[in-house]
């Protein structure tokens, strides 16, 4: 069998499913870029292992396999494919699922199977004793080929009411044919901590292999539940990121890492990555796409946040009383007291980390922290626009160039034809060291045509501007106000081929949103890169 | 001591707070008919106790008790005021805190009392030995005037780490004095559920009252907690509508009593009332002015949906292997998501939930697969988006409505003038029963723009569109392409005041993506409102 590299987790592991089971919330759906990006963050935040697909299913994912294996550099995960047992009645070596999952060529894989003796009969329309084959089949083909595996019980709290003795079963024939953790999952997400304690003690009392556990929400209890299969002695703990997953979500991650480290003493994930768990996890919804939970345990926007009131004095004295947890451990703040004082501090350590030299400038940072109050107030966010945030910074400096040319106009327009055309056209009118200019260009969208009449105007004067591309575009719109519409954020990063960069904008019109974005990244790669 | 006159309570108590810890929640901001309806929509679930506010520290909540006596006849639960135990040195009778609570009028009052040594004197500043006077001398002179008396010990389980015996104290004085609950409150949220069921079994031992539990959810386990509590002996239990509360919120009401009925066997609220869960979930969301969460447990609108795919067909046949609970115990139902892995099944099981008839229309079905398949390769996603999959459905049907009408051309422009202005504009051309209509209207972004030129080109032989507007607008930008641009997805929400219905559209162009979408919600109006 083979032992786990992972510096972290010998003994304990955390198998985060956010690509794999977690994509199956409603709405989200990944890019192989964003997929790859989602496991770069996980990486961060120092999880054992990232299920990253299920190759030959999936298209996407399946490429993102073949990329992950030059692209996806991991310092502390190892990489899993998640696929199914054989078929009933096919010679392993003939499926073309199961080869599907060794040509993706990561360390582990992920098997599920099927440990209830209804879904056996009825889903799979198979024999008790066929399914058993299956699983050691498949195991053993994997291990033979040099995988470790790791087998998914589906069902297995469920099965285990009707039938006691058959996920056993099932977790001993894939032991036997070499399978390294056998996961007790409540698919079905009925199950209350009481229940899930009792049956995994039992299991454990039964079986002498690794075993893990896989929790839905359906009952509130997603986390809780995990918590008490590690109680009664489970080693290996699965979840995703923010709790996303099908009907009411997985175990969240970052708030099982949270309560096992700091709450349950286990030192699951390496001490420097947990005050990553906020950034991460909003940084990951940023690339679902999915609004970040201000009311998410631990890394939240309002975990940590008191209403000011009656005891306002009593929480500055000793936070300690009020809080159950220092916010900094998971990366977060207590935001009745961010007072100025603490928004100086991280603009001074923004800056730090951009290499901006603020020695000496108090009056600059003073300003930065004013300006970003207004602007987050009116819906700015600066956390994933590091370009935006240093151009804001740098602007307040001494020595702040000026502006790359200066705005005359601009218009944009879209027209559907009789003929059935869609046709987007920009023209800008801009001013560049004393020069008027005026460009126009089509586009596949208006931002498209915006972003291509913009550059034709700037690039003769900047001749960088030739090798820099749009490489990704994100809008999320922000309290709606009825019929009147609302506001727009809109996220551009931006490539020169050796690096990306991130730049933002926000407005009641989306095109203008998305200028703001676009002159921020062009500034970025003429002053900054 | 009084006795519990509630129907469905007399034994266990379900208690709660929304309007009063509950209202703690950011952003959350009750007028006195929103707390009336509040009550109203609670009391229909069933719960035995409703805690309204605390009158005398808040104006509006002294007036919303004293309308409540002739404004809020309730069926089944008893309206509880809430306050604190005489101030440290003053004479109970001579507390105007104390005087407000019983001129509330109602029969029980909730009196919040210090239990951790820590808070008493760093918060309090005063002795352990008044802390136990003042909540002796309350309860006395409440019972005294004929109010029975609950008393949430705050911090009781941080107080019991620091010192296990003052909690006990505390909840002694509590019941000399003729309190009829004691109720132990996990108030900075940090435990989990060992810990509590361990302190009760503890607490248990050492007292002879009625206990009860609070918790917050900062580990991500308050219902669990308040689940393990359950376990160890308390019969009252609180919660919030949906865990609205400060931070990351407190124990979940619904969530709470579809556990302890559905999955304990306990029955803390009348059968009829269980199936009333779901509605008044979202109604209270809308009074608190929250969307409601899709993902919530039990009664979000994705707690049973299903990507059907691969085993919509066993779905079908044995939906109890697939869900936890029939989703109609608790007013909810199960949704199935039209997905790229749709098959003939699943489009037959939409279309019955749909109430669309597609008994031997065979080939419809077909047609139907066959479209969703190549539009969900293009981006298109109908898991969202009910009303444009309705419509894709029945323009299949032998009896399909004609359009609405039909396009000539639009065009949509954005100009930003040289004073600064933003001026989004648009011009649809449309034939409409053979007459050719023109509307320009402008709007505060592009789409805003055309979906207002759009209803005043149809609202003359349309006048129900006059009541239609726009809820919610999402854009997602897809599969970017590099330089060239990305495919968008836009999804709309539209209302009529009675209902809400989501449409979606797919295109190179957002403008376009918009159009398809705006087109669909126009014509699911007409057509099927």
């Amino acid at each position: 069998m083979a032992t786990d590299s992972s510096p972290t987790s010998t003994d304990f592991h955390v198998f985060d499913t956010t690509l794999r089971d977690g994509a199956q919330r409603e709405g989200v759906s990944y890019s192989v870029a964003d997929k790859l990006a989602v496991a770069r963050l996980l990486d961060e935040i120092g999880v054992g292992y990232i299920e990253g697909g299920w190759p030959g299913a999936m298209p996407k994912d399946t490429e993102f396999f073949a990329r992950a294996r030059t692209e996806l550099p991991l310092k502390h995960a190892q990489l899993v494919a998640f696929g199914a047992t054989r078929k009933a009645g096919v010679a392993v070596a003939e499926d073309p699922q199961v080869a599907a999952l060794l040509e993706a060529r990561t360390p582990v894989v992920c098997l599920v199977a099927k440990s209830d003796v209804r879904h056996v009969r009825e889903a799979l329309r198979t024999t008790l004793e066929e399914n058993l084959a299956m699983v050691a089949d498949t195991v053993a083909h994997l291990v033979a080929h040099g995988r470790r595996v790791f087998v998914d019980c589906e069902h297995f709290f469920d099965g285990y009411a009707a039938d006691p003795d058959y996920g056993v079963r099932v977790l001993e024939a894939a032991f036997g044919a070499g399978a390294e953790v056998g996961v007790l999952c409540d698919t079905n997400g009925g199950m209350l901590p009481m229940t899930v304690g009792r049956v995994v003690a039992d299991v454990r009392a039964r079986t002498s292999g690794k075993l893990g556990i896989h929790c839905q929400n359906d009952t509130g209890c997603a986390v809780a539940n995990t918590l008490a299969a590690v109680e009664a002695g489970v080693t290996h703990v699965q979840g995703t990121a923010n709790g996303y997953g099908e009907r009411a979500g997985n175990a969240d991650t970052f708030v099982l890492i949270a309560n096992l480290v700091t709450k349950m003493g286990l030192p699951v994930v390496p001490a420097e990555c947990l005050p990553e768990l906020q950034r991460v996890s909003h940084a990951i919804a940023e690339l679902a796409n999915i609004a970040p939970d201000d009311h998410q345990p631990f890394v939240g926007g309002s975990a940590f946040a008191h209403k000011a009131g009656l005891h306002a004095s009593a929480i500055k004295v000793s936070p300690q009383l009020y809080n159950h947890l220092d916010p900094a451990v998971v990366g977060n703040d207590m935001r009745i007291l961010v007072t100025e004082m603490a928004g100086r501090a991280s603009v001074e350590l923004k800056g730090r980390e951009l290499g901006v030299d603020l020695a000496g400038q108090g009056d600059a940072i003073g300003r930065v922290v004013d300006q970003v109050k207004v602007l987050e107030a009116d819906g700015w966010s600066f956390e994933a626009a590091d370009a935006s945030f240093e151009l804001l910074l740098r602007a307040q400096l001494p020595d702040a160039p000026p502006p790359l040319f200066e705005l005359e106009s601009y218009r944009v327009s879209v027209e559907h034809w009789g003929n059935g055309l869609v046709v987007s056209e920009a023209t800008v009118k801009v001013h560049v060291d004393g020069e008027r200019i005026i460009r126009t260009a089509e586009g596949n969208g208006p931002v498209n045509a915006l972003d291509n009449a913009l550059r034709e105007a700037l690039v003769d004067r900047y001749p960088q501007l030739a090798g820099v591309a749009l490489a990704d575009f994100k809008v999320r719109i922000l309290g709606w106000k009825g019929g009147t519409g609302a506001t727009t954020r809109v996220l551009v990063d931006t490539t020169d081929g050796t690096g990306e960069w991130t730049t933002v904008g926000v407005h009641d019109n989306i095109v203008e949103a998305s200028w703001h974005a676009l002159v921020d990244a062009l500034t970025y790669a003429v002053r900054h890169r």
